[in-house]
């Protein structure tokens, strides 16, 4: 038989440790900042009946990115390429009983069949939050406001990134009533704002002409002008009073009053996703290197009522570990991550193997994360798998130690020693640790 | 369009707050129990080449029970059913760089093709830990005593389950050179024993005959004669020297040493999987109301070097979340879980609002997980919002609390509240706090 290949899944990853890591700081950090605004986790399935992606996802999504097929009792499935669908028919599934206002959140995986790129993977993991049953510019500037943490609590500054804020129905009411397109017309148009950082200018127009054929003439000039609005205080005297202009508005208000600095309007911000109906909103990194949209979110307050229940006012935002982790880098904002385990108890002869399991079950009793080496190898060789490991710190055990008491601790990474006694070894490797779960401070605005 | 079906896949979950937060606690005590022993976690892709479940998992699980499909290139892929054959494919993509021995683990969800029943789910969560580079019995023993931990540090006593040992080789070597029978009977032998438990004493009989077939009068009484074996001092002279009973002695004695009264050795314990090449074993249940194995494991030496490496030796052990529940559960080990918020922010009325909005801001800086009402509903409606969510505290905000910094802490649960400053505030929301996150200490056995 050949032997069977070693790479993963086109599009998938590997997480070996030291990635693992690095995603898990990526997690606890969202973990703590969406919990410290109360939010609650939930989990959900990994595959739905592909009709939910059908009814609001949008046709390239639903149709042509999901992992859709047929399961072993002929049910159409789909493994979730998003879950806003998923989290809608939660909620909907517990209309009655759920306390309402919910803040409601999860970290999970999703599969989405698309050509592998930087930052983008066929597997890719995301937060998704969620804030059920409150209507208004107060829920839409909540949401913002804990994207905005989720990071700033990585130590970031307001100024490595932009948060970028729009309305679907002031979208709807420029291309219907400003630039007089029809359903289609507005959907092509929608389409190509997105793309608009990412093709020629000239192409844009191109595409633009095609969009409005024989109305080019009048449409292209107002395009432009919609284009260069920065303000909301600039757009045309008929939408001035628009009730998405006055959400707008007081989103922005809002933002202000809880420090945000950086949020602005951009009436070219679109969201491919069929299913928002009110505030969108993206969050831009501002460096050169990686000038991008980082992850974004809006109003949809129409999917719940989908699964045949009174709707719910919901808003939610959704971020991407992968496209964290490039601005964390760009930014310089990623720690140094070592091994979670504490100590490497190294046996210095096979006689005190068993003394050394003892101390090992004594250490871990009092939470200390001890791997214990159990090969029987030379000292130079089990000290050299600890460094390697990243391990911080070394205790050797041979029969001295295990008769008196008194514990030879070796910090690795500094190459010094000290003699200790067993409570001692425990103050002096628990106080290393980095790790942010044993610390639930977070970085203020 | 017919409404939506709020129906989760059939045999998969909807984890809502209250289910997440009990699984969490189940994940977060296996979490802390294996990185107590130095294992680091590690993440898988869900999606697999069907290949190398077909290699070694066996025709049951590969060929009937996974979640088997074409991707959109064409290529043949299998939602996870098992973890094994991942974290074999990623220790052999690492042969050469990765630090030997090798602990690794992770907590993540499968999916399998099986009809749903109490305890067992299509799409089930588990902890898969390995430990990679070491042979013998020494390397046994610690992963038993790993799952032995999993259990006791959810507060279980000894007598509350049982660890039955086994061997892979000498099974092989009682179906060939004692019971007599070829491969293929072998097979069937072990399928049967494995269900022993499941079937009647009839049934079983008639089985063993019809694969004994011309052989079931010398075969039948070496079989009862066989499974009334209860200690490796009792099997045959011939297999009292095999190197397989050999190792099975030094495990049971390692777990003497390590504390361990609930191990015994079960010659009828065969385990399903066709990879296993050494000691193999169980934790049963010893609940009359649950009397069922809880999870397994075993060394399996040959599956990285199907990956075309150099082979490593390799023992684990995998746990499932649902059957780890239902064990705390019958043995009453579930603690009582809150919401993990710490406070619900009621302002007494609108114009509080933007007042309620920095208190939130400020405790969250300090760590506390604060949930803000902003429905602008009135107070009873807040508070009972609070009481449902099993929010621990409400702290009401007026004018006179913005103006005073003095701040009214209610107790929801035990129904009384007091007056206190910004600093005591902090220190009574965080005292109450049952989260296992915020304290590594474990169970001693």
């Amino acid at each position: 038989m050949n032997s069977l290949s070693t790479q993963s899944y086109k599009g998938s990853r590997d997480y070996f440790p030291e990635d693992k890591r690095l995603q898990n700081y990526i997690f606890n950090t969202w973990r703590k900042t969406v919990e410290s605004f109360g939010y609650e986790e939930y989990g959900a399935p990994l595959l739905e009946p592909l009709d939910i992606y059908l009814a609001k996802s949008g046709q390239e999504l639903a149709g042509e990115q999901t992992y859709a097929f047929q399961d072993r009792g002929g049910r159409m499935v789909a493994i979730r390429p998003e879950m806003t669908p998923s989290i809608s028919r939660m909620v909907a599934a517990r209309r009655q009983e759920m306390p309402m206002p919910a803040r409601l959140y999860s970290i999970a995986n999703f599969m989405r069949y698309e050509r592998p790129q930087r930052g983008r993977e066929r597997e890719f993991w995301q937060l998704n939050a969620d804030l059920f049953g409150v209507d208004g510019a107060i829920a839409d500037a909540e949401i913002i406001e804990m994207g905005h943490a989720n990071i700033i609590n990585f130590g970031a500054k307001q100024d490595m990134f932009t948060v970028r804020v729009n309305h679907r129905q002031l979208i709807n009411r420029l291309m219907d009533g400003y630039l007089k397109l029809d359903i289609v017309g507005a959907s092509m148009m929608t389409k190509l704002l997105d793309r608009k950082n990412k093709i020629s200018a000239e192409e844009f127009k191109q595409q633009a002409v095609e969009i409005f054929g024989s109305q080019a003439n009048e449409g292209l000039p107002k395009l432009a002008e919609m284009i260069g609005i920065k303000s909301v205080n600039d757009l045309p005297e008929e939408l001035a009073d628009d009730p998405s202009v006055k959400q707008i508005r007081e989103v922005m208000d809002l933002l202000v009053k809880k420090g945000i600095k950086n949020a602005i309007f951009d009436i070219t911000l679109m969201r491919g996703l069929d299913y928002y109906t009110g505030t969108v909103f993206e969050f831009f990194d501002n460096s050169p290197e990686n000038n991008r949209a980082l992850f974004g979110g809006g109003r949809y307050d129409g999917l719940v009522g989908l699964f045949g229940v009174e709707p719910v006012a919901t808003v939610g935002v959704g971020l991407g570990a992968t496209t964290m982790q490039q601005f964390l880098e760009v930014h310089g904002l990623l720690p140094q991550l070592s091994s979670h385990t504490d100590v490497y108890i190294i046996p210095v002869d096979k006689e005190s193997l068993p003394g050394a399991d003892t101390l090992a079950q004594k250490l871990r009793a009092e939470g200390v994360k001890a791997e214990l080496d159990i090969t029987g190898r030379k000292l130079d060789k089990q000290i050299k798998t600890a460094a390697k490991k990243q391990i911080p710190f070394a205790v050797f055990i041979g029969e001295d130690e295990i008769k008196n008491g008194m514990y030879t601790v070796k910090n690795l990474a500094e190459s010094n020693e000290q003699k200790v006694d067993f409570d001692r070894m425990i103050t002096i490797v628990k106080d290393r640790r980095y790790d942010s779960d044993d610390d639930d401070s977070l970085f203020e605005i």
